[in-house]
């Protein structure tokens, strides 16, 4: 047996108790004397003991232990004069009687502490040390936590988890496919789901009535940061229901996860918001509602003055920077380049200050009066003593750019606190959006999306401006899931295809199985995603989704630590039909 | 809003209240003055009842309503005059005051009926309506409880749920992998695990301990009726751990679900059986213990009497079927017949009459007399009124066969009750198996698979005969699960990898990773993998997994519903950097 206890569990109760540890040595100090070993497993620390005086060939071979070894130690357990109350076996250590080195380590590139000095790519490379750190570690129990919890909120509504296939069909609307050439079938290729989307509304259509699924999607794009090939996902189907029904079930998982994951009670309703009004009022659609800081448009207000920035422009707006007034030169010159970065891209900024004698002082103060900046700052709610921040161009681009310096003004305010939690759902989005570029219009979320019933008419007319049933769920400025009510009429479903530019031959071919199965008494449906990688970090703390993930991939889309993707063998390649030109002379 | 309450939860208590339902038309019923329909959903059938005297119009409406439409109806909870006990909903039904209907069905290609008419063909293009019926619904019903269940008592037993990468590396040993090729590194491919292996060690190197995921895992493997290219394991593993603990957690796991799902209890602890003892006994290495039968070696008795077919073989041997002494000359001979079936592939058929006096009587009575049969009699421990069934020939071709021919006489006499469970673990594998065809060792598990640490030294001399720390579960004949302790030092590794006929480039190219981990303190760990449909499938009593898979795969691994795979467009194939020959001259 390698242990009767784990290095998390010994109390003073345990006093006198011989017992069994396994575990990694995590550090050891030679006081002379005595030896003192930090012994290390997934539950906690415990001290270990050798006394040269006592045991002095046993202490001697501790001496030899590195860092990282491998060791099952037999002993008894002591209170400890020194206790260390930080840590939960921090009353007693271990008088080892014996051990036995069960494996030995090379030193670790980096050191297996929270605050590691290893870097990005080394902790990669060797992920499997780096997932030994308890930093690490901890965000992934608190994934095993989240995921089991998700399940057994939604089992107890009623949900049926059911496992939809991962070879799939490809069906290139929306991002790239991952593909599987089939050997059976030579010249045919499964795809990887994007997501269930199909099957959830098939299991729908099948009478299932509630779904879900934590489920692995995919992705072949190029990669941002923050973005993964493959990822999770909280998949969900409802039948018989409305929008309305959507949300209560689902701010109702959204508490319940946030209640058990971190303690965080929701007093209010989740607050609703039009897209409309997210992206007027916050120039976003996923508004980060943890301070206010709105998007004032002062279109009307400024033109006309002979000041051609805002004359020519279509869109004047600004945001109010609390007791921001006194801002150096310096500082609101280092704003006027962050808001001129190519991430950016505004023009210019203009800056209001309302200062304590209700007097402003702008940067315009050439074309606008005293009294003009004072509307402004009444238009704005600006009070003496804040900074107002104003920006000018195409109304699409402006809007987005203001909501960039307002959650960067937020940030560096202090506004945006990481243990506060700020939920919104986002409504009415817009059913498709116009890509220029394309001359055509796509989806906004996905075309299976429900268009509202009293804006069907307006598909033939304006289809632009058609509203969707779907919603958003946001939290602090992030989204954490979105869905809709799907179209369960194939005769809309088709319409729908048609106003996407499918040709009817293409939208058999692709979407066939679904407008047929809506033939045999679709019933009404929607559902939502959530975006797990997302809501792990989030509830973790994290801005990146690569640290609750075990085994990310780079940007590259290359696992580091195994070396893949990799070159395949010319027999392997032979029997699924396929050739590439891509590869080097020599491979084994 | 769509209901108010479900098909299936209405009952006498309700009597008066005014509920809307939604939920499809099971059937109706005509009878004149009255129509009643049959209104059904997942949770349940109510019946709705139209009266021509006092609704009319609403009558006329509701008898054009076809199967399968879907219908929401309010109406009034009503005692029903006719009860039927046989549903939950059988004391009430609905006394409708109008309906909507939501969504209209055209004829069903097959009726929604317990017993249905389609074909399986039909059964599996149109899914949808499969899945309608109540028996496949229940059978998913199960999986999703029987996966609840897995995950509380394995988070119970500090089990952590870690996804492990989707997107893998090809390691070609093994079955085949299915490859997706990777447009960010061209002539490069990923691969789908598989199964976790890999990953779950560095877990353990990584010190998290426990471990487990149900996970989609992939063969491109011919598949034969009871195969599927995607398939769902139950994966676990643990570290410091003998081969010991890791049998009591699992057969702890067994007995819950088993409990949990079926209400079954397991009286006694599962038996262990040596594969020696289960090849020698049973012929098989799942034996299924519902009944006895066991092979009998009657090789040092029957040669040297004449009897040719005995005199040359290597290995003779008997199973005793209880009470058949009677068998006709014709039941013999179809008999005789099953045995010599190419799935079988015996040469003939020796029986002994057990007769009620005491005599027995041969089909090669000619070379035994009457005393020689009494021995056999006794060797096989037959009594009157049996028969004994003897096959001849090369022993590690004998055996199977007489394992098919017991479990063929077990079925037949109704020994193999579908409701009776008997659990067993079989230890003691070989660790390696030796091709005759390639000339050369494969592992009989997988190349991570720990020799027993007392015939590690045979590993030199006599790899053959290196017997491994591995078990599988077995339950009524069915191999539900398998594992072992792995090999955790990189020496060993590397030597497994020599013997297995791996250059030490090879080894490093594919599995560097892995020896790579173990050189900084990889703890002994070990583990098991559970076929999750398997599991459902005995469970819910059923021969096939195909019915408990909610999409499954046709023979050529096609998805007959949504038809797929299929072809993809020459954007796709040549942004992956692709070309195959077999496309049809236009796809889209």
């Amino acid at each position: 047996m390698y242990r009767t206890h784990t290095c998390g569990e010994l109390s003073i109760d345990h006093a006198g108790q011989a017992v069994t540890l396994s575990g990694w040595v995590q550090r050891s100090r030679d006081l002379g004397g005595m030896t003192f070993i930090d012994l290390r497993d997934r539950y906690g620390v415990t001290q270990l003991v050798f006394n040269m005086d006592v045991r002095p060939e046993l202490c001697q071979q501790a001496r030899h232990l590195g860092r990282e070894y491998v060791l099952s130690v037999r002993g008894v357990v002591a209170e400890r004069s020194n206790k260390n109350s930080r840590i939960s076996t921090g009353d007693i250590e271990i008088v080892v009687e014996s051990f036995v080195v069960l494996n030995k380590a090379a030193l670790p590139p980096f050191t297996i502490e929270d605050d590691t000095d290893g870097g990005d790519d080394l902790r990669m490379k060797y992920r499997y040390l780096d997932l030994r750190r308890s930093v690490v570690r901890k965000n992934l129990e608190l994934r095993h936590r989240l995921a089991q919890e998700v399940r057994r909120y939604l089992d107890e509504q009623q949900f049926l988890e059911v496992e939809t296939p991962v070879l799939m069909k490809s069906t290139p609307e929306g991002a790239r496919d991952f593909v599987v050439p089939s050997r059976m079938n030579p010249g045919q290729f499964y795809a990887l789901p994007q997501s269930p989307q199909t099957f959830k509304q098939i299991l729908m259509v099948a009478g299932f009535d509630r779904y879900f699924q934590i489920v692995k999607c995919f992705r072949d794009e190029d990669l941002r940061a923050d973005r993964q090939p493959e990822f999770t996902q909280i998949d969900c189907e409802m039948s018989f229901v409305e929008q309305e029904d959507i949300l209560q079930t689902f701010e109702g998982l959204i508490r319940h996860l946030f209640l058990k994951v971190r303690g965080v009670t929701f007093a209010e309703p989740f607050r609703r918001m039009s897209f409309a009004e997210a992206m007027s009022t916050y120039g976003n659609d996923k508004p980060d509602l943890r301070f206010d800081m709105k998007i004032r448009d002062l279109s009307a207000l400024v033109r006309g003055r002979g000041f051609g920035a805002f004359d020519q422009a279509e869109f004047i707006g600004a945001v109010v920077a609390p007791g921001c007034a006194d801002y150096t030169r310096k500082q609101l010159d280092e704003l006027t380049e962050w808001v001129k970065r190519p991430q950016i891209g505004a023009s210019g900024l203009v800056f209001v200050r309302c200062q304590a004698d209700g007097s402003h002082k702008s940067s315009v103060d050439k074309f606008y009066s005293g009294e003009d900046l004072s509307v402004w700052a009444q238009t704005c709610g600006a009070v003496p003593g804040d900074l107002i921040l104003v920006l000018a161009g195409m109304r699409r681009k402006t809007l987005p750019q203001l909501s960039e310096l307002r959650l960067e003004m937020g940030s560096r305010l202090g506004l945006r606190d990481k243990n506060v939690f700020v939920p919104l759902w986002v409504v009415d989005f817009p059913l498709l959006e116009w890509s220029e570029e394309d001359q055509r219009f796509y989806a906004m979320h996905h075309p299976f999306t429900a268009p509202k019933s009293e804006d069907i008419a307006l598909l033939d007319t304006n289809p632009g401006a058609v509203r969707a049933n779907a919603y958003d769920c946001v939290v602090n400025g992030v989204e954490l899931g979105g869905g809709s009510i799907r179209i369960h009429d194939d005769q809309l479903q088709k319409k729908m295809f048609h106003t996407l530019g499918f040709t009817p031959e293409q939208a058999e071919y692709q979407f066939g199985f679904l407008m047929n199965a809506f033939r045999f008494g679709a019933p009404p449906h929607g559902g939502i995603a959530f975006g797990f990688d997302r809501l792990v970090s989030m509830l973790a703390g994290l801005d990146s989704i690569r640290d609750v993930i075990a085994f990310p991939k780079n940007n590259s889309g290359r696992d580091v630590m195994i070396d893949s993707p990799s070159y395949i063998s010319e027999d392997q390649l032979k029997e699924l039909r396929i050739k590439t030109d891509f590869r080097p002379e020599k491979i084994d």
